[in-house]
């Protein structure tokens, strides 16, 4: 039986902060998790977005691939949808987006994630570029991003809420990514304006999350070395 | 299937420190995610020792109890045991049984845990007092523990080991549990001396981190008015 309950999360945003950026889970894999879901390939190949059971990267050319089951993954989020609808949103931003998703109350001591889906009178994206081995750390590879900006575009807006005790695991608050219905654009959302949109939501009450024990680097890593892992996420993201 | 890959966590250590002290899982509940495991009871009741399919408790009177299947936890870890013999050690205390379980590395970027068996020339534990409605903080507890020790004592010593990053959610580093082959002392650790053990392992990677979303004072509480979850965690723990 699918679990609705569960997020499923591979990998940590921890490790990609000193550029642990191999691969270690396949798009296959993952899918057993779920049939919903955001990521970014083996050094930080673009942005991934799983809507429906149908997998899409958007890279840092702009284009919109679908992705086959051997595509790997360094970190990931998965969970099998069971959304419930919670209203509509009409001339909405970001904050007001928020205020919804956590129906008004300033934050959540779960994990959830939101669907809206309609029309964005404005979405601007990034897709990272690839960095290749010896991969960039999460900073020097968040400056070689690609930026897009489009107007009055349908699609859906995916995100995932983690609560900030998980901050360093996850990225604490939202985490938006981005597919547009004629997949003209897409990726890890910078910014956004609703036109309308109808929001739907799924309260998990399950973290998952799985180590990617098996890659020697990251086991053998000291992250005492990388900073304070929070504030460069924060930044990154 | 059992799976052995699996650290199953109920509830969080930051929810214990402003109180949210509430009996969330039952014991036969939490019994599904393992037959061996470390928890306390509602109110900070004692301190939980599951091994080997039996659940005793270590109340504040020093007295050993087997619980029966309704009694609730706020905070509980489980796992089902596939350990891995590491060796033994001889005249070791908490600094060389830490770097046994490591390798003698400085820390671990995943979940494991430590069974040690044999006989302690010094234990000291200690088993909180059990709060009433309105619950007190975890700090506030903390202070009113009994304290117990004992030399010379056959028995296992049953260890979780966290990554950094996870500190807030769990402890990070060791989390130490004993229970005597007779019963007559266990509890959290605070100090131990091992005279001769046998040491057995197993590794994570996967954290179910499962939250009590259907407590209303944890999803409503408000974790910012707390201060440094971390600091009053190290403290406490």
């Amino acid at each position: 039986m699918k679990k609705t309950n569960v997020l499923y999360q591979h990998g940590t945003l921890a490790l990609l902060v000193p550029g642990l950026l191999a691969g270690t889970i396949t798009l296959k894999e993952l899918m057993e998790h779920g049939d919903t879901g955001i990521g970014t390939g083996e050094g930080l190949n673009g942005e991934v977005v799983i809507i429906e059971g149908k997998p899409y990267q958007f890279d840092s050319f702009g284009h919109a691939n679908l992705l086959k089951e051997d595509f790997t993954l360094p970190f990931a989020n998965a969970h099998f949808s069971a959304y419930q609808s919670i209203g509509q949103l009409t001339g909405a931003d970001s904050t007001k987006f928020a205020a919804a998703g956590l129906n008004n109350r300033p934050n959540s001591n779960t994990f959830f994630s939101i669907l809206a889906k309609g029309t964005f009178s404005y979405i601007k994206t990034r897709a990272v570029v690839k960095s290749e081995r010896p991969f960039d750390t999460l900073a020097a590879t968040a400056k070689k991003q690609s930026i897009f900006e489009a107007h009055d575009v349908q699609g859906t807006l995916l995100s995932y809420y983690s609560p900030e005790l998980f901050h360093g695991a996850a990225v604490a608050g939202y985490h938006n990514h981005f597919i547009a219905d004629d997949l003209s654009i897409g990726g890890h959302i910078l910014d956004f304006q609703i036109k309308q949109a109808k929001l739907f939501k799924q309260v998990f009450d399950t973290l998952e999350q799985h180590l990617p024990v098996d890659n020697q680097e990251f086991m053998e890593h000291d992250f005492d070395v990388d900073g304070d892992l929070g504030e460069v996420i924060s930044k990154a993201e």
